[in-house]
């Protein structure tokens, strides 16, 4: 979709799992599922998308810095590592992009050490709580900030 | 409109403000706009809003006991009292509707006094730093919310 | 009831849902219901019980403030503002009047927030997880006290 | 007096002393005064009362492990292991009866070590501050507690 | 007195009761006659004083709101509300005037809790342990700010 | 069993009830089972081992105090002393024999009072969370230590 | 050896260096050695096991992940990464296979940061301080767990 | 100016350099001018003034002993060792003279370490934001103090 | 020794081993030939000393009710336990004598949960890091206090 | 350059972002710059200069176990990895080898998440704040170590 | 008095007020009475003391450091210094002399900043609470480390 | 060394006694040692180097006002008041001189208290751990500073 404003969306460790796993807690939406929700709603709103997901905290730092050439903003949900990776901040900080932070559960009523995230440091906008619907609020608002220029 | 669901949106200390003060820093959205927009998007998505402004803990407290009896769901933006009121917690969990909370700046970027949030501990999702876009999008959150019957 | 001394009965935020929901949780039992239960027991001790219950903290404080001229003695069940209510407990320390602290639950089986009490800095004494009961003792604790002159 | 239901009443440390010290400030009731007042109450209330003391916390776990099968419900003031006893926390829990906790004075108005009860973490109520009184208190709330099956 | 700068002057929570309890300890001084010095005071420094007091923390921020039209400067003794009020931090912060914060007693010689002061965090000068003359210092102070367009 | 080495099996309170409560969480398995297992397992290492049970610090204190004479080793399950108990802590280094802390459940993933244990300040080994299994993989491993000198 | 269960065992980083240094304190069992011991013991226990190390924290995840499908328990030492690692947290719980901790040295004894470990949370049961013997010994625990179907 | 009661204003480290660097931020007012100011101030208050400055603690504590004998209050700035100083702490107290406290900045809006002062526990009061007019407010404070015999 | 005025030396946990274990580190002496060097210099210094030990903490305030009775003054070595026992501090409050608090070694050179002494709470004078010779300047210091009546 | 020492000069997470962004900030020296001239100087210094990034923790791990073969001494700046990761110190450590921490920024002018180091707990010395010129004074103060075999 | 060991005895900042305020509180006694029964008890003991006292932090560190050359042993009151100064402690670990630590009151009784003593980290023992007469206790004891050789 | 830059390298207390103590820890090495190192570099360098040291936290903050006036740079090892000292980091700050900080040894591998340093907050860079080499990289360091007009 050329011309159209790239958002690189970066899943964290163990959001492969998704749907794979006690379903009657998580749901059966998976990963996939996800991502093509995010593909159809990025089409309506004029984005081009790219989804990815790793275990690796290197990798996600190194994603980010691909994204300071080929994207014009991220949308990352960062699992375990939002809460320890200050490598990940400072990635994110460099990167100079509009950033959403997205998590499918609400941390903040789950244990205490999974309240602090250094994402959300940099980030514009939090949403968590909303399961993989949360991506697509992500996504709507990204467009909108692309949008106004903010 | 009769027959939609009902949402209550409620506004706590200070949101009155908005928009009137330091335009080049918060926009110059005020409460009127974001409520306006809020009852345009509540009619696509086959809504009812309420949409409340208090600067009173009391009078939040009361809202929402009212709201056991008038209303489907809560949009609240509890300012300040996000940081300290057990009783607007404990308000929410009585109420039993599903709730979302919205703040218009990323709390998680400002003093540490406001990374704490009491509403947090009853919210099913939270959207922060999104400014009255927020609200929309919790709208939205919402409505799938009842949609689905979670 | 005149002659009699008087017990101020005040309850704060969210007591007013007390029986209204949740039944099979924190029972039956209404705040009316704890309220009838007080006066026939005051009836007994030979005390006059003015019983009152508010959403709203200031409200608290101004009905102490009103006890100094018209009440001998204070039960105080402050919910949600016990844990935080700095106006209370001074407001309760100018009053000068034997208090009583009442929870409907055991706060100290509860969220670490729940722990810590202001007015328990000003109670004579405290009387917690014994339910509407609780009220009773309460009375029976102020009566004995006021009959001993301590 | 068979067939009514028995309670324990425990007492921890320096409980021996009471009355015997510093009457200024205690006052002269001692331990065998509230062990007289609450034998009266529980005829009145058809409870048998036992009712002991030790400076010893191993014997206190000793005499909760045999309310086991000896009593139906205890009402316990531990003194200053309330404070600090895993071990007195850990045989409450084993006994399964219903625990009122007492304490002479509010602990919540001394010093901070003396907030903190382990034995609060089990008992059904607490009641602290009314002196020898609240011994009669528990053991009318214990009462109740035992007629309403809870 | 047209034309003169307006000085509102805000009393929090148990202030009404100065001069009417524990005179030997507050002395025989009432808020009634800390604003008439006030107000003698004010009319030395060519200054409009408006002077009020409230037990309800929403009351002080919808004060702060309407100061932002009708006045220049603002001393506020929150009382115990300055320990716990964002709200009144992020109202005085939005009235963008002025602001010298009072205290009757020197509250960093009293419990740890009247410690902090969010009123702190937006005072410009802070006044305390001096009683009903600190008013007057903070009068003379703010009349001083005026003039120097400071 | 003459010419064995000798180890002390110790167990602090509550130890004793150990299968005669809540069998559906703890399993039927009484510490008379345990100690049974382990006197058939030590007669399987050659070694001699002595079992004792009591809800006593000082007693356990005592005990320590023997094995220094009579014991080539220890396994010690301090249960709820683990917690608190220097006095335990220093009667173990005196002893200066090998140490193996035992406990039933896996005290990491219980309250955080039960996170930290003095005994495992002078332990060579710690075995948690494998029920009474625990005490023999303690034998076992203590057997092996005293076998290779170290 | 088909129909055995299999166990992974997973060994973090830094393991590849035991016995290479420092052999007078660390002594000289190489992790090749203790693979050797756990080969041989798992024959005698019918068990299969899968020897594993590496230095990232992501193949740790990967490993895991892996495990659902292919092992029926998890030994696992994983290092320095079981202090900080809530993504090794959340994919133990996903794995839903029974998990044994161990750790070569006794990690209570050490820097204080090393005394809270994620892995705890998850682990059935911890071993520490026994050396390789260690892993011997959680196998032995963990084909107790299988057989018991615990 | 005999007859007339002395005050000691102290100054701590640093205050030499008051107007002397970075007077955009500090203004141009000096230390000499402040003490002008506080001198003319002295004389319509019927004060003795003696203005001293060091940047030793040890001076500051060898001044205040002198104090007890030549002087009849004190305004003390003991600038960053009022952060940190039991020994001026010890030295006020044992003064036994009334001690207006005084800081240029409004310490309560810097870094965190400088919003404890071991002069507050001693000051009767604390004066600070308001430059070099809180001295001069301080010398009137302390003048109607000594007027009052409080 | 009829007249002279008695004082208990109390010793608590693990003391009577002092002299028996690691005598490159505590020296030869053993707590009988510190008993015997009090009784010598209690003879110069015309007191009567009873000396005891006992690693039971409830034993300890049982020796404490009993000094009410039959003692002048307490010299106490509690050991671990001065460390943790509020009980033990509150049947030396109970006790109402002169308390001296004795240590062996230095204990704020040791590990910090060492450093705080619930005993020092109620000790009119500590000494600590002197070894045996510490009871000898204890009953020095006991026998000035009770010679000066203070 | 056979014969000389060989430092291995390791460079953690985003340090590869050198001079590419921000130049205004952080200036125009990209990392490229920094080894070219640490090669200038470790040719005057008779050194050996290998010279490596990387955004993985992991890789870290493994090369700081490369060098125990290949390398004499490590200057490391680990970047974001310095605050959080025991793994890189426990490699370190197990190297045994001269390390000197380096820090482009002053870390403890920053965040205070920046001020612990893990690295420091193991470097013999540090450097920080210096801009590329601190890996030039490392390698130089690695050179002295290396020659007076400290 | 040639050939014989010399102590200094360091007394730091405002111990020069003793007696000469608050007698009521802190007796009669004067540095110079207390410096008097020094000197007699030193000739006893064949000791000679040199008796200092300064309020400059600065000026105890030199009078240490020329301990190094002139003295034997160490008493020394660092007074609020104590509390503070890890220069004082630097000091006194370099010197390589005996120290004992006196404090006139227990400090262990009076504001928690006062419970910890950078001098005890350094001090062989610690007197305190004894008044004047803790430094004859503190001679006496360096006399018998001296004899001793300890 | 008419023109050239002169930089100041100030010294704290203890700092004295390098060399001449426990030189088998601290080297051999005088603090006259290092100022001469330091001059013959600073003849290579061009700068002017002026060396001073105190015990007398004062005196520090003297020279560094000195130093607004007749110096370009600080070099500044501020010893054991590094850790506690707020007035010399606001005497640094009013110096507005590039400064550069040393440590002798690695502090943040000594005490925790020793982790944390004022002057840190200031300094442009820091280098510790390096001993007497140190200061001569600090010289360098400045050099290219005041060179490159940063």
């Amino acid at each position: 979709m050329p011309g159209n404003p790239t958002i690189l969306v970066l899943n964290g460790p163990n959001l492969n799992l998704l749907g794979l796993r006690e379903p009657e807690i998580y749901g059966h939406e998976t990963l996939a599922d996800i991502e093509e929700a995010c593909l159809e709603l990025a089409s309506e709103l004029a984005l081009s998308v790219e989804f990815r997901q790793t275990n690796h905290e290197g990798q996600l730092v190194d994603w980010i810095h691909e994204a300071r050439q080929s994207a014009d903003g991220i949308v990352i949900n960062a699992g375990a590592y939002s809460h320890s990776s200050i490598a990940i901040l400072d990635a994110l900080t460099a990167a100079g992009l509009p950033v959403i932070e997205v998590h499918m559960s609400n941390i903040y009523r789950r244990e205490s050490f999974r309240h602090v995230s250094y994402v959300s440091r940099v980030a514009q906008g939090v949403i968590c709580g909303l399961g993989g619907h949360g991506y697509e609020l992500a996504l709507t608002a990204i467009a909108r900030i692309l949008r106004s220029g903010d």
